[in-house]
């Protein structure tokens, strides 16, 4: 585990959320970015070596819609950035914790990504992620 | 805003959750701290630049508690580190933010910190930190 990736923030209205976050930061977001297969847009803004990330459902469907009816808005999930996903994989499930991905797939920004049952991280969506070479 | 300085999670036993979190992060828990004025007991493990701050209630009273009681475990606030943490609560005021408290005050770890109103972040507490030198 190197450093905090990112905090992923589920908002309802991305643009209203960008302008909202460039002000908390006081720095403008770099980049924006659908993922198809998690239903959802992406905003991305830096702070020191991490990132917020702020998430829009594409549509009432997915993992961030269903966090926003459940939930209202707020941090859906940290991630951590490490070296070696697999590796960090096996060590996870060997400790016990309930890995939901059996492979990492691909997220956004480029990374391979895994992520750990919240109910395993005391009630925190927590994500695993690899920078892909 | 210089970085994010930590984010903090509502747990309901320290102990178990320092267990578990050194587990996730794969390092040492490196103190723990009890904050009278917020009833609550602290404990942090390092990530990187950034740390993770484990929060529990001292008794059913205070911040924490009613968090445990309204959302269960999770992430509480996120923590940003600050040079001035004056000119940062201006600044956040003059762009419409509800400040939490008019002047800082001392928080867990030695800093000056400063509250935002989650409602104006997204759903989202915001925290400014500084450290006292």
């Amino acid at each position: 585990m190197e450093k905090i990736d990112h905090i992923g923030i589920a908002v309802v209205d991305l643009k209203q959320a960008i302008a909202k976050y460039e002000k908390v930061l006081d720095r403008l977001c770099y980049k924006t970015e659908s993922v198809i297969s998690e239903n959802v847009k992406t905003a991305f803004l830096r702070i020191g070596e991490s990132k917020i990330e702020l998430l829009e459902a594409m549509d009432k469907n997915g993992p961030i819609a269903d966090f926003l009816a459940r939930r209202g808005e707020g941090v859906h999930h940290i991630a951590y950035e490490v070296i070696d996903i697999y590796s960090e994989i096996e060590r996870f499930k060997a400790q016990g914790f309930r890995v939901l991905n059996d492979k990492p797939r691909k997220g956004a920004d480029n990374k391979l990504v895994c992520f750990i049952h919240p109910k395993d991280c005391h009630g925190v969506l927590t994500e695993l992620v690899q920078s892909i070479k």
